[in-house]
């Protein structure tokens, strides 16, 4: 199966959205991103219409946002 | 495992959404609600504290909104 992708920005909301991701999924099934350490997926992010962090794109390429933690631009900064 | 349960209301970006969950953590590890047609189930959803469908109670209890579809109060009507 292809990977979900799993974008966060290590804000509490999203460390805790993570955990329970990857015990809903399985780690080995999820690619987990950190925005804020690695800017340079911020573009491909946003191309797959993320708005805000947390948020996990499926294989089928949809996007869902859990929870929020931090809007794009706050990633940003 | 114990399952997780899908809070719902019919709403487009509910069944999206569902049809996404359904396929990441699978049909046997997820009850689905929909909060439209079982009512009684609304204040149980609340207690858990769902603010907005759909959302994702995993099995530890912790609320997952995902994306919007409808506040509690629009599906309280």
């Amino acid at each position: 199966m292809k990977k979900s992708i799993f974008y966060h920005a290590g804000c509490p909301v999203c460390v805790s959205a993570e955990q329970d991701i990857v015990g809903l999924i399985g780690e080995r099934n999820v690619e987990i991103v950190h925005l804020g350490e690695d800017k340079s997926r911020i573009t491909e992010a946003e191309k797959t219409g993320i708005k805000s962090v947390p948020a996990l794109v499926t294989p089928a390429g949809h996007v869902l946002h859990i929870n929020f933690g931090a809007s794009m631009a706050d990633v940003k900064g």
